[in-house]
């Protein structure tokens, strides 16, 4: 590395592995000063920057880095009417992690590093391993875990997790306001086929030539009825498309220590909605089929629509004007990226 | 306590939950000199000594302890000619735990007071919660939990795991003699609804009024074609059960240490057969379901032995008399426990 790291980080170079093959998405509203702790890491790969808010103001980024920035005008201008389907002012777009945290030896954790790793080795969604990832150093398949499936899947997704502020509801932040995470969990595991998880947008690195076109944030915040819950949707989608088509999602390391907690009051009002609709969506989904002849991430995305519209309009009308959104977000990713999709997997 | 603790335990003494009503279960062909390294965390309670082996042969067990102590002799006395459903001389018969683990603090670990926790909190096996057990100090349910499932369900097994020599198969062991597993997994969850496991019986807790009967550890050992895999039977049994009755089922901590390996040459002998069988008894399992008016455990154990009659005596007719011998257990489980049995949870 030319620069040099700070008192915080690793003086170790850092191997930059996926250097052309990797991007880091940084929504914000902000300038991005905290990129200088990230900077031993961060500094080999691509930045596409994502500013929320008034286009018109000027997002400063720490030099040395190499990145594109797309204001709402760069939208605009790059999706036409297709932009409708792109949320602002939520959550999603706040930040990617905020500080640089120590594992508990005292090491700053390379996130991006750890991220790298649990993409590049498989995944084990049929059945539970008590070691956790058995691709980790030290670890393996114990005891009765059939040989057939040691060979693993590949994996789409890698979610990483939160240390000090947790990443609670507005109503448990309200009666917890002073919980805080302390435990550092040293593990990595794939999330069982069948089985949904609350996805986290703030620590998240994904495989887009393997889900991409599932990573759909909804429509969520300005002029929606609904926040806070873009990641989460893009979560139950993914994973029900994953386990469709054989593909896995890791949970566990790395983390992130998160040092600012978000207004509770202010989360409640764009939560409130989604605390109760989430008791219809989950079940919703926890049921969804896809169709065998489902066999890409674009498919399946469509077929889901489809769904939303029958199962949930119901709910509220809200999700009528979702499932177009899902429908329209897959027509501007097949136009940015026209070449044939090829087949994810294999379907399940 | 009145006995002093050694230099490897805890000197805090422990608050004895569960004093009446938990009994610890010890398979033993040796004295039982190591349970002076767990007299502070076991003396409170009950034990129960199952002695493997020679029935002529005298186990001694250090002074102090509450217990009663079952030979060959015994279990053929009580049983009559349903003892033929009980192994012997097989993996389970060995050992509870070598020696008390340390956590990375350097406190000996009362992996029974965290059985006792485990046990007695709520699991959680139709939502993945990322801060793991929503039930620990520090820690809840993360943001798009569903409230609705935020009440668990009753636990009814808690699966702790091994630090030092892992818990491998024979051919693992024999790739990887010098492997020992070091990390310190800071966790307890649930394993998801749906999901099988490898349950080992080495360092298990669970409640049997809820799960009792599901723990049979099959036929096994002295004169069967088969060893090692008492407790996977066991473990896919009572998963299949617990996920039909609404239980829940956890893994993770307590840890014990694991000192001695045993001699691969002999497990692979004794594994063998197993390791080709599991490739489909697992899709068995996995996709075994019970009928709706299997509302106890009895009931659900008596249908998953027609079953096993019916669809895995093809492999071999070893499961003929395993189907047979799991039928045998039931009726020697209910002549010991003549109360009528009460329905376990909701049937799912």
């Amino acid at each position: 590395m030319a620069e040099p790291a700070t008192a915080t980080q690793a003086a170790a170079p850092v191997v930059a592995l996926l250097k052309d093959e990797l991007d880091i998405v940084i929504p914000t509203i902000r300038n991005l000063d905290f990129l200088e702790m990230w900077r031993p890491f961060f500094q080999p790969y691509h930045l596409i920057i994502v500013q929320d808010g008034d286009p018109s103001k000027t997002i400063k980024v720490p030099e040395g880095f190499d990145y594109e920035l797309y204001n709402r005008n760069d939208i605009n201008r790059i999706l036409g009417p297709k932009a409708s389907c792109i949320s602002f002012k939520d959550s999603a777009c706040r930040c990617f992690g905020y500080m640089v945290a120590k594992d508990p030896s005292g090491k700053a954790i390379n996130a991006l590093e750890q991220h790298i790793k649990n993409l590049l080795s498989p995944s084990t969604p049929f059945f539970f391993n008590t070691l956790y990832d058995p691709f980790r150093e030290g670890a393996d398949f114990v005891r009765g875990y059939p040989f057939s499936l040691r060979e693993g899947v590949p994996t789409a997704a890698s979610h990483g997790l939160w240390l000090n502020i947790p990443d609670y509801d507005a109503p448990t932040q309200l009666v917890k306001p002073l919980e805080r995470n302390t435990r550092y969990v040293d593990a990595v595991l794939t999330i069982p086929k069948g089985t949904l998880f609350p996805m986290c947008g703030m620590n998240l690195a994904f495989n887009r030539e393997l889900i991409g076109p599932a990573m759909y944030f909804g429509l969520m915040g300005d002029g929606q009825p609904i926040g806070r819950y873009d990641d989460m949707w893009a979560g139950w989608c993914t994973k029900v498309i994953c386990d469709h088509l054989g593909l896995g999602v890791k949970t566990g390391l790395p983390y992130i220590f998160h040092s600012k907690a978000s207004n509770p009051f202010v989360n409640l009002r764009k939560e409130y909605k989604g605390i109760y609709w989430q008791e219809e969506i989950i079940p919703f989904f926890q049921q969804a089929v896809l169709p065998k002849d489902c066999t890409t991430v674009q498919k399946c995305y469509i077929e889901l629509a489809k769904q939303v519209k029958e199962k949930l309009s119901k709910v509220d009308p809200y999700f009528d004007n979702l499932a177009d959104a899902m429908v329209t977000w897959i027509e501007a990713w097949d136009e940015l990226n026209p070449t044939e999709p090829v087949p994810n997997g294999k379907a399940a």
